[in-house]
């Protein structure tokens, strides 16, 4: 049997998860309607999903059901969304533009763009604890923590703070691969690893690697995104385009410049796939996926 | 053996739980050291710590540890306290004062107070998943969700919800009791069950009466806190006092009166106290909490 090719795989996933959001969010009509409503806006109808895309594609590797990987999935999008929704309002990037739509402080007001990320966030936890995501409920206690450790602020939001609060600075590289490590890296980090605590359990030398792969991924990401925030425009990003430099924030094109930045990108993505090697082609989603990644064009 | 009398039970569950909370709250000095700073500032040295001393007096029902108890009690303060943090910010109750204290955002900067919620959300989900807190991990997941329930936007997030877009509107009484259940209730009510997850498990009549009195305290909380609003002064508050006749907020006092309102605490309690008979000895310091939260002054 040959397996679909990866584009045909991603978007049959991206389709599932979006199913899987529109059922674990509030339905727009149930009050309070207006909260509910913006939680959709917030979230629905928008995005790569490229860590629900980690979260299956690291599901391949110890055989989990796409029936839990779709709500292990959920609960990382939903946290990734609250951010966004964050990140937006005017206290802090006061952007008005994301995913190609009105950011949702914009659409609908600074009081309910704070509650719907609160709710968010919230909702997130609610989705990783409701059903049996594991072979046991140990393991997926495990998946509780992982995700808020991901979050919180050894996470992204210490990540948040350490940009927010670096803003005009001079950032060596260690200093801005530890900001992106938390900032981005951590919650993508963590989709892969929640996606491999929903089926069989891994050895100590195969988390290991895996954890290797999700953490290079994480930077990975995160160098594109420097990369792509300094070459692309508003239109193809869907979102505001140049806004590091405008905002005067340190990334790794300012620092490194392009050609570097690139370089290291692909040194990253070489990394990670070696670390791949061993699992064969149960790792194939995750080959394609760390491609995509780094190969993306928005 | 007697027991203590319940201010020194308070007191040495309140002193207990501000160690705690100190152990489990991010170090002062961490990076990002701002973000870290103002956690502490929002938490630690403020507040009756009511949600606390019901987790505690809960966890007496059910012969829990106080070393499971002092963990679930942090939880779901940070929850409580990040709510505070986002409710004072300029987008919705615009509050200076707290707890006697400059609100975050005053002290803090706004970006740093929408972090700061944002990063106690997550330490609460944090706390509640790092360790053992029930005989068994099925139980603690059920923890993390009834926490999760009870914070989102079917709890107390809805209920800043139905709060914020009803200013100005009015309420009848079953919608003011809908608001209250959730916006305050809900956490109320989830102290009284987390704690009583972290012990012996309780038959279905002992839960659902556990239950009842859960809710009836946290229906009680809020009539009390409206008729505390509207008779007492910032200074004994240690917050803006009649801030919701202020903001033209629909309220219990507003709608029944002040007599009719200090009537329907005093039925709320007896309701309550009745749920906890039959645990007898059990239950005396949930009595005695309960007494506390309607009787008190600020």
């Amino acid at each position: 049997m040959t397996l679909p090719d990866f584009k045909t795989w991603a978007k049959s996933i991206q389709e599932r998860v979006e199913v899987t959001l529109g059922e674990v969010l509030p339905a727009a009509g149930h009050q309070p309607a207006q909260l509910h409503e913006a939680m959709r806006y917030a979230v629905l109808d928008g995005g790569k999903r490229v860590r629900p895309l980690l979260v299956f594609a690291a599901g391949e590797i110890v055989g989990a059901s796409p029936e839990r990987l779709q709500y292990a999935a959920c609960a990382v999008e939903m946290i990734h969304a609250y951010s966004l929704v964050h990140d937006d309002m005017p206290a802090m990037d006061n952007d008005v533009l994301r995913r190609g739509k009105a950011t949702v402080h914009v659409a609908y007001g600074e009081a309910t763009a704070l509650l719907v990320g609160d709710a968010l966030q919230t909702a997130a936890f609610d989705t990783l604890s409701s059903r049996v995501l594991a072979d046991n409920p140990t393991d997926q206690l495990r998946m509780v923590n992982i995700l808020a450790r991901a979050s919180g602020s050894f996470g992204m939001c210490g990540g948040q703070g350490i940009d927010l609060y670096g803003v005009g600075k001079a950032l060596t590289l260690p200093e801005l691969e530890m900001m992106h490590i938390l900032k981005t890296g951590a919650l993508i980090r963590s989709s892969v690893l929640l996606g491999s605590f929903c089926g069989a359990a891994l050895d100590e030398a195969e988390r290991s690697r895996l954890d290797h792969f999700a953490k290079c991924m994480g930077l990975a990401f995160q160098v594109v995104d420097d990369i792509l925030d300094c070459e692309a425009d508003s239109a193809t990003l869907g979102k505001t385009a140049g806004k590091d430099v405008a905002n005067n924030k340190p990334t790794y094109v300012s620092l490194l410049g392009l050609a570097e930045a690139r370089r290291h990108a692909a040194m990253l993505l070489a990394d990670a796939q070696d670390a791949l090697v061993p699992f064969g082609a149960r790792a194939q989603r995750l080959k394609e996926i760390a491609d995509f990644i780094v190969e993306r064009r928005s």
